[in-house]
């Protein structure tokens, strides 16, 4: 048999519940098609309760042993369906697009391809990477939503059909999903990833990043996607400065997201880091009205086109917000992009100059039902600001749901981020 | 007869050689037909000799008497070919794209449309809005180039055939063309119009402005497509600081460019402004290199999903720019993309804090030929900066060809700007 199946390789990681499939790393071969066909399998074992893919290529034939090179040769990944990939359609969770296919890559797919990875499918995105939800089910728990937008991408690495899949963030994106289905979730600095190929909703504020098995795959991506520069080696979580805040305007963190908070917070002390607690809070709730008067006026002119064209097919929510961009002030617009350009380069000024920032991702574990993607009250300051965010799952509760923190990084200092992210696994896996 | 005619109206401003053609605003009329009337046969007159075209919907019926509302109401406009059009295929000037129709409006054609604005077709762009030239020729005198990359866009509102046309920078692309066209060119604020829709280049530097007949109808298409705050109406002349620079890195200003510069200097000090010579060669050599990595580094990233699918319908030189591109320090870009964010703000540091700078929109007057789309030097160095850029024509030599004049204003200042080049043009006019 030359291809481990789910039977042979299940459990192999899954000591912990928080990593319940095996890692991809293990099935890497030399002909490079071990792991897209343990992918395929994963896919058809778990695809009709999870709904992570809008579209599917697994009828596809595998590629030819050894035709694939690169360091993610043979590596199966999923694409946001708001993000081009030739020869799929990109319907951005909305009927009001078209099913004809996409002639070229987005710039970050083909990234992707040169390292060798293989696109699987168009993960499931909420309408046009806003708030009304596609038909994803959190893979931990089929009753509760997966979050959203990038539904599609954090589920289906949750539920170990994709060691890798590309996702968007505007408000809380990325890293909502992510803390919801348990899986690390990374959202890059702004300016950090070329947006060619995608369906831009607000350009002050859209990033792409992605959702990774585990931290060895999430910085394996960034080596591909990013701008690479030697690192700094020498980062240690002994004596790190951490910047505790456990504040986010208009939302209550819940008894469940504050315990996981803190016992990080606990085990980054007994490690020898030293954490300090930030009042953040008029920063914050400048940046979180800076985020609803920038989104929303960008939101109305990129998303004219389609309400002109094909009202029909669109969601109450969307249109509403539409509605709510063409009546944002352009005085105060221009006034928050100001404050948005100012700040992104006083990461001192709000973190107090730590090394990084410790907050939760959300404000608990993923709710129940599928109409709700959650708020992204704990992310939207964040995106304002276009600083690296990563979020790592942490624990699992009695029903299956987990929680997990989120760290932030100055401007552009995503690898070192990422080194820290890939240090914390490591002591919460100890 | 309904419409007026070329012959009827031909000669209605051409008392200077700077505007030989009727302005649009007096053929706009109730039923909203005239101006496109007028606009087909002088496309009809013109094109076989300009080729300012790659795509037209001349044979479309004309819209319904009262059939159009808004502010620009029955006014024919082009499209650069970057540039989405629902209906129309984008062609970028290259055939390894496709031949299909977009399906929806770039935000920015959208939002002339809601003004009651007509888009008569696409304008010829260089090759992916690079240098690699289009079929267009300068209509001032078509042994020249009209320059580049946004050929067909200058040439159409040079020739006539529409008051305004959309088109984009990353380089000297919408300046350049406007001065070698001889007509009003406008490069608004980094981050002030929506790319959606746009065939993306390089996410830094690319902007999306446009080519209008006069400072008339480049403010009434600022209005439609610009966050509109209330203007500074006490702006003038008199009094006015104006930072004069003559230098751009790695090109020569011939005396041609410098007549005109010295002329303009001259006429305002005349009405009152105080003309300061600035040096400002240490910041420009900075921001030029600054240009060179930024833009190299991303055009590669960004093309090379057209370079991997379809390369042999490329030209030479851009593919040469990718190999250079991917050939570029990632440690150099970041550095330059830091300096691009930290200068972005210092205005006063470089004009002296001048109210506008005034400077060469390129070397001269368009080359002769058509295989060279001329240098942006006198360009590079301000979209870098992302300040707003407005080119006016000035003067017309006895080949026919024209110069004029960039001012150049504080990020995101753009009404000022352009009340300044209103000012500017009236005195030009007297």
């Amino acid at each position: 048999m030359p291809y481990p199946t789910v039977a042979d390789t299940a459990g192999s990681r899954s000591a912990t519940s928080k990593h319940p499939y095996p890692s991809f790393t293990s099935l890497q071969n030399a002909d490079h098609r071990a792991a897209l066909h343990y992918s395929r399998q994963m896919i058809e074992q778990r695809e009709t309760d999870v709904r992570a893919w809008a579209h599917l290529t697994t009828e596809a034939p595998l590629p030819e042993p050894g035709a694939l090179t690169g360091p993610l040769a043979g590596v199966p990944f999923g694409v946001k369906d708001v993000i081009d990939v030739a020869g799929m359609p990109t319907r951005c969770g909305s009927p009001s697009t078209d099913s004809s296919a996409a002639s070229f890559n987005a710039a970050c797919v083909e990234l992707l391809l040169r390292a060798g990875a293989v696109p699987v499918g168009k993960a499931v995105t909420a309408e046009f990477a806003f708030r009304h939800p596609g038909p994803t089910r959190n893979p931990r728990n089929l009753a509760h939503t997966p979050g959203g937008s990038s539904s599609g991408s954090a589920a289906a690495v949750a539920a170990g059909m994709v060691p890798l899949a590309l996702s968007t963030q505007t408000g809380g994106s990325i890293i909502r999903p992510a803390a919801y289905c348990g899986v690390p979730g990374f959202k890059p600095s702004y300016g950090f990833i070329s947006r060619d190929g995608l369906r831009l909703t607000s350009e002050s504020l859209d990033t792409i990043g992605w959702h990774a098995s585990d931290m060895d795959w999430m910085i394996r991506a960034a080596e591909v996607l990013l701008p690479v520069i030697p690192r700094n080696n020498a980062l240690s979580l002994q004596g790190a400065r951490v910047a505790v805040i456990d504040y986010a305007p208009k939302s209550a963190l819940e008894a469940e997201g504050r315990d996981t908070l803190e016992f990080v917070a606990q085990r980054l002390e007994q490690a020898g880091a030293q954490c300090v607690r930030i009042d953040a809070r008029a920063h914050l709730d400048t940046l979180v009205r800076a985020h609803t008067a920038i989104m929303k006026y960008e939101f109305a002119r990129n998303l004219e086109p389609v309400v002109s064209a094909r009202k029909e097919g669109l969601s109450a929510s969307l249109l509403q917000n539409v509605q709510e961009g063409w009546a944002t002030d352009a005085g105060l617009y221009l006034e928050m992009c100001a404050y948005q350009h100012e700040m992104r380069t006083q990461w001192n000024a709000l973190s107090e100059g730590a090394d990084f920032i410790l907050t939760p991702p959300a404000s608990g574990p993923a709710p129940a039902g599928h109409d709700f993607t959650g708020t992204p009250a704990f992310n939207k300051t964040w995106t304002v600001l276009g600083w690296p965010c990563l979020h790592l799952p942490v624990r699992i509760n009695s029903a299956g749901l987990p929680t997990g923190v989120q760290l932030i990084g100055p401007w552009k200092r995503d690898f070192d981020l990422l080194a820290y992210g890939a240090l914390l696994e490591q002591l919460l896996d100890n």
